[in-house]
């Protein structure tokens, strides 16, 4: 995508003292985010940041403040948010970028934003990090996304503040960081409400906000910053009890990146741009892991299990990102399948240490990365893989998977601790239960299964999508790899998207269906992007232009 | 819409006697549809209709049947539906009709197909009217999609017939008429077998189509009709118990078509083409209804719910495929509420009889037909009204209502016999389920309601969204039309497909999200209907040309 707007290749690692749009304050068990984002610091320089509106330079930053808080300061049990500017909590999304970016960029922008707010909740689902938005002023669009992402929302009862939701008057667009789903989902806003809502750009203020369930609490001017303190107090000592910390040192991944390869400690990305196929390698840990709380505290972020991790998420972020012509993915791994196996069985058996907690956590999100991430995954199961425990969730989460039926049987997946439902997919299932939907016998029978699982055995299992021996391997993989990167892109977007996901809905599972797939169609239609649309003409003194069909 | 490619109107009322397309032929407990397509019987000239390719025309002729075989057949227990041509079972939705048609009209044909589809699906879970597709030759794409909604497949295994949805590597589209969902979360197949599936263009046959849970038998071509035969019989008898019968007629609807006026025995719809709003007027029964399944038996198709309903399923069909420039739908009742709520405890009370069953689950579809409309739909809950019952379900279906606060509180809604479970929505909750979701409290006192409910208290229990006095009637309704009226068609349409359905998903609430939202995504997108797209390309010498991005 060699759009010209697009900006190019963003760093996804920061950190707090190179942030330029957040500023972190931990004080005990309530960590303060103030949002002041610098508008001459975006990551083009053709549009302006203003009023806290944001880019995704702005929401790296936030996404890289939310995991260190969980991992460098484990004591924090509340994260405010709140805003560094007058009047104005957030503006949302910033729209000159918006209208400016290609149609791929704008889809994989939303994706991450999203992504960010729902790892929020997992923060507060998981490790008791509840969240506090201090709404004052303008909070707008993606703004009150944000708000609706977090466990409370206070508002300053002014007469001007307001929460809005103006996505669909003012920009024909959707508000489409979870906001239509959160609104009637999870804060189950009556959807006849909800829909007067979104069609008022100047948004609810005061009272009503309370009423109608858009806020949790209203608080006068002069009472807001004493009304902060106490509700961050009330919910830090929500999860109080929990014993977390000490906290570790997320250290920078810096990854060697040359022209058709980024190289980490742990995970390599190859690109073969001609061919618009990339492999991913994993590789196992080459020693043993740490197998006690403290050895595990000791390890830090360097352990494996937390630094391959972070490198896979990285990578997938790239690829996301960077090459947009990269349609399909091998994912590969190598090493010791008893290493993987070890580990796993290591953060099962210290489930109560936070850190293993935290890493385990942290694992299960870098899958659901991968799980909605609109590339083809092949796994490749050949010699001297090791896809067992954690790293057989990615065969699990990949759309296909060959395995190679050698003669002396060294190639095996196994599962682990780890396999049975400690990585859930967004929908709330495990990627097993996910595989056999509706077939519980063989999910027993599969995770009845123990020792290494030989190919005859893996595919008898249903674990795997193809055997083949060494006489077809070749050629068979070959010609599938071929024959996925000839296909529309798109068709294998929507595809995907259809297929990987039977069974439940969850609000994460729906934010990525039936919102983000409409937003995405509403992201083609002139009326929002075409010349004439309103997210074109969005500051222009002239109005848009609808087509008047109705779809 | 004014593209020449739309066909003009088409009438969505048919009868066997007209069919071009389809045979029904009712034989004791079986019935059979024949389809035997009429390549020169499309709803326009500009394309044949070879293969049993169907257009909109041709579904048209099987929603018609599988209606009349439940109200006019009640004795029918299995319906076996196979081709009138050799060793074709039915190649999908025609390839140049879609290719040729508007987007809008593209959409809102997956929608009736999907419908119907669902219905036939619906006639099973509900009225044991079991299906058996008998496929042999082709049976691609839509056809193969028809034969997921049966409750069995059955395929000839002669080395040729296969199965297959080619959507993908064919023409760059998804398989939308509910393909991609039914085959992992109905026949659950495993999802990297259905990606394999969905990728292979020459489908799947034998016994791997069995293996992979593709079909559920195979016969050789010799076994064939025997094994029709035996299936059919062996799906009838799973029902046999029930007494349904004798059928009734159901005769034409015949309304009287003006310029902006469809007028029906029970139904008025009026169309203000300059404000791009129409009014739905539905009227109650002038009578008191049937009470007894006997008298209910006599009074068929002419008994007010029955009636009514069609005419309301026709008109909301008028409204979606002939009037797409109307974007605000005002739902109107006039009668007398107690009429309505008679009919609903009539129905209610003689639930067992097959016929007050049919004409309930009728009443049921329909209002799903309106749920999935992509229409703003604005109740106007003012003096002469009779929201009550059945015909508050149109209330609680608007996006939003308005009730008329008037002095002397003749103005009132009323919960009856059918608002608490019997009329269910596609995501399988009430209405009032889905509007109270997460708040058991206030839907336990609304179903605990007695009587009348007048405005004021109608807007304390929160089931209407907003009361409005004499004085300010009249300006607050124009303002909220207007304003209404004024906003970007296609964010309304996804602003209201996500609003609308919180809560759980279904099969059928994912098709209309997940997939059909995907699908939309797609007929927009140049990689399929732009002039190198693939649908555009289908059937000409040259390749369709890409653009590889992945969004």
């Amino acid at each position: 995508m060699a759009d010209s707007s697009t900006p190019v290749a963003p760093n996804f690692e920061t950190h707090p003292d190179r942030y330029k749009h957040w500023q972190l304050d931990v004080d005990g068990a309530v960590a303060k985010l103030t949002m002041k984002v610098d508008p001459h610091g975006g990551l083009r320089d053709d549009y302006e940041l203003k009023l806290n509106s944001y880019d995704l330079g702005v929401d790296i930053e936030l996404a890289d403040a939310i995991q260190r808080i969980r991992f460098e300061h484990p004591e924090v049990r509340a994260v405010v948010f709140q805003s560094g500017l007058d009047r104005v909590f957030c503006a949302g999304a910033n729209i000159p970028m918006l209208s400016s970016s290609a149609h791929a960029f704008k889809v994989n922008f939303c994706k991450f934003t999203n992504e960010t707010r729902l790892y929020l909740e997992d923060a507060s689902a998981n490790s008791g990090i509840k969240s506090l938005a201090a709404c004052e002023g303008t909070c707008a669009g993606g703004g009150y996304e944000l708000a609706l992402a977090c466990d409370r929302i206070l508002l300053v009862d002014d007469g001007s503040s307001a929460v809005s939701l103006p996505e669909v008057p003012l920009l024909a667009v959707l508000p489409g960081t979870g906001g239509l789903t959160r609104i009637v989902d999870k804060r189950k806003v009556r959807r006849d409400l909800a829909d007067v809502f979104c069609t008022t750009s100047e948004g609810v203020r005061g009272k009503r906000a309370v009423d109608w369930g858009l806020v949790d609490a209203i608080a006068s001017r002069s009472k807001f910053e004493e009304a902060i303190d106490t509700q961050a107090k009330a919910l830090a000592a929500e999860g109080a009890d929990a014993k977390r910390g000490p906290g570790i040192t997320l250290d920078p991944l810096t990854p060697t990146v040359e022209e058709d390869t980024i190289t980490y400690r742990h995970v390599t990305l190859k690109l073969d741009r001609a061919a618009r196929v990339a492999t991913l390698t994993v590789n196992a840990p080459e020693s043993d892991p740490p197998t006690t709380g403290d050895a595990i505290q000791a390890a830090g972020a360097d352990q494996w299990a937390l630094r391959c991790f972070r490198e896979l998420d990285d990578a997938i972020l790239r690829l996301r990102m960077h090459h947009f012509d990269i349609g399909l993915v091998l994912l590969e791994t190598r090493g010791d399948a008893s290493k993987v196996l070890a580990t796993d069985a290591a953060l099962e058996a210290n489930q109560d240490h936070w850190l293993a907690s935290e890493i385990r956590l942290h694992m299960a999100r870098v899958l659901r990365r991968l799980d909605v991430s609109s590339r083809s995954f092949f796994a490749i199961i050949d010699e001297g893989s090791c896809f067992a425990g954690s790293l057989f969730e990615l065969a699990l989460a990949a759309d296909r998977s060959y395995m190679l039926e050698d003669d002396d049987e060294k190639v095996a997946v196994q599962l682990g601790a780890l396999n049975g439902g400690a990585l859930p997919m967004g929908n709330g299932l495990s990627r097993l239960q996910t595989r056999f939907f509706g077939d519980s016998a063989t999910l027993e029978k599969v995770l009845g299964t123990e020792g290494p699982i030989v190919t005859t055995d893996a595919d008898d299992l249903g674990l795997i999508t193809l055997a083949a021996d060494d006489i077809d391997w070749e050629d068979d993989v070959r010609i599938a790899i071929e024959e996925r990167a000839s296909l529309s892109p798109d068709a294998l977007t929507g595809m995907e998207a259809s297929l990987r996901f039977p069974g439940p809905e969850t609000v994460e599972s729906k934010i990525f269906a039936r919102l983000s797939a409409w937003q995405n169609w509403i992201f083609q239609r002139p009326n929002a992007v075409g010349p004439q649309g309103a997210l074109t003409k969005y500051g222009q003194p002239d109005r848009p232009t609808f087509d008047w069909t109705r779809c």
